[in-house]
């Protein structure tokens, strides 16, 4: 499966698909796009010898037209799944409609709860004693898509946020490939009778 | 520790604090309340020894009414925690403010996911791989106020509503106890810096 990863940040999402996935068999890395030139996840990308691409804010008129040419590159490549790997802009409902099914987002809380920005800040403000990871189908919402793999982690407010942070990013690490994985094997269908429901049936 | 339990129906969370807590020197059910004069609740606590009191809507003008003549009956029974174990009755604002943070409730999903009626349906219906059990202090909210203890359940749709009920349930019978036991040992405080943090330090 041709994938493509579109990423804002340091990349560390990337490195883990790079690390497990690319180039054993199942899953080939097509394509690293982002909104800012000087993203990590880009000098990653390059490291290992996959194409890159830059869609800067300010270079389009607006985000339907940058989402139309982020489009229009992804097709070029031919890449069969987008996936959002702390891609920090909000995609145009055209763009999830033209990939409908064939762009995930991790998240990092247990969605529903905590979607939007800041989500390990909002679970340590709400109290709560289980956050987690959430991976998921992106639909025109957000963070509302129908959700593949999740992963709940203790919260015990007796380790600092940073070192709570670091467990949820190595629990993104984790499943983000796993999710990526089950779809390049088949396994991944919505229910026919709940368009919520990912049914996951392991080959 | 002087306990009550409010509860609607079958009372399986009561006999779960009857049989790990009552009478083992920590704590002590006081008595038990209910709506319905038919709960099953009612026939557990009388099984046990422990006193009774039926408040059927009908009997009351309102509900302010009847939570007044709740609350004098449990400051008449000297009552330390009043303990909401499936009570499908909403309570009065001046009854949460009367016994302000010395009320906790067990509720079937990890808040703040799915609050209110049919939590587990609600969880089926959105698709969620992981859902829980939460016990929480009782606020004016319909099931926001500060979390005490969390437990998560994964959830893989192979099994049916049923099944994953009852390990819902069982881990409710778990965690309500629990949760009991620290209030009672004086483990648990709330956070001076934020209301809605639940400090446990078990002792």
């Amino acid at each position: 499966m041709r994938i493509a990863v579109l990423a804002s940040g340091s990349g560390t999402n990337l490195q883990a698909i790079l690390d497990r996935l690319h180039g054993r068999g199942k899953v080939e890395v097509v394509g690293v796009g982002s909104d800012r030139p000087d993203a990590r996840a880009l000098a990653r990308a390059a490291g290992a010898g996959v194409p890159t691409a830059v869609f800067p804010v300010s270079e389009f008129a607006g985000r339907d037209e940058r989402d139309a040419a982020i489009g229009d590159w992804l097709e070029s490549i031919a890449c069969e799944l987008v996936v959002l790997a702390g891609y920090m802009q909000l995609l145009s409902d055209a763009f999830v409609r033209r990939f409908a099914g064939r762009i995930i987002n991790v998240h990092p809380a247990l969605l529903p709860s905590f979607p939007g920005l800041d989500a390990i800040g909002q679970a340590f403000a709400h109290g709560v004693r289980v956050t987690g990871v959430t991976v998921h189908f992106v639909d025109e919402g957000v963070d509302t898509g129908p959700i593949l793999l999740q992963r709940p982690i203790e919260l015990t407010y007796t380790r600092p946020v940073h070192e709570v942070t670091e467990e949820i990013h190595a629990v993104e690490h984790e499943i983000l490939p796993r999710a990526i994985e089950l779809i390049a094997d088949g396994s991944v269908r919505i229910d026919p009778d709940n368009p919520r429901l990912v049914r996951i049936e392991e080959r």
